[in-house]
């Protein structure tokens, strides 16, 4: 791998740390200013807004099983599976997509299947 | 890349290319014996079974446009937007991750939002 996909690699692996462990602070430092977010359920292109409920999200987390890490200088891609503690979502098998601008992530692209969290919605109470 | 990684990278476009002209003899060439392949839908222990209904899946294929191509020696992923003539599903989002070994794909892990399908399937009547 070229020094700029090392950097790449640092990069993800430090946001992805920092996101299972619920640090947003650490989480922040690696996106860039102009950011942009896309999952099946939201989107955002602001970093504070990604990151707000993400207590909420690790609390359901019990553990992250790395599948694939795939590292190019200015993108990435993580494969895993996240053991969830709520049964209707179970295991969510996920790919993220990563662009990545001196050395900082610019566009994340989450894919995963959606299905059992429209269940879980309809199941919170709406204000 | 290596050029190991760069026989992956021929082995994955050549599938890629082979599935979404609905080419099942081409792409089943691109798989190892051994195959076994997931999606939030459905999986397969077997190539042949795995190809099977290629025509109706392109059939509702309109065009393929890749985000993004990740090559390493045995691993590799694409992300792409099939748009589709399903109004109720319209751009798939999706990644897929393959293991190659050999110049042989042996595993396919597709992830993608099957929400929209869940729909499109209740809607088509059982035997």
């Amino acid at each position: 791998m070229s020094a700029t996909a090392d950097r790449t690699r640092d990069t993800v692996r430090a946001y992805h740390r920092a996101r299972f462990r619920g640090d947003v602070p650490a989480a922040a430092r690696t996106l860039a200013d102009r950011f942009h977010f896309d999952s099946p359920l939201m989107a955002s292109d602001d970093a504070e807004q990604h990151l707000a409920g993400l207590d909420m999200f690790v609390a359901i987390v019990e553990r992250v099983e790395v599948i694939s890490e795939l590292f190019a200088d200015d993108r990435a891609t993580l494969v895993y599976d996240v053991h969830t503690t709520i049964p209707v979502v179970g295991i969510q098998r996920t790919a993220e997509h990563f662009r990545v601008s001196d050395g900082r992530i610019t566009d994340i692209r989450l894919i995963f299947d959606a299905t059992p969290w429209h269940t879980v919605m309809r199941a919170i109470p709406q204000p």
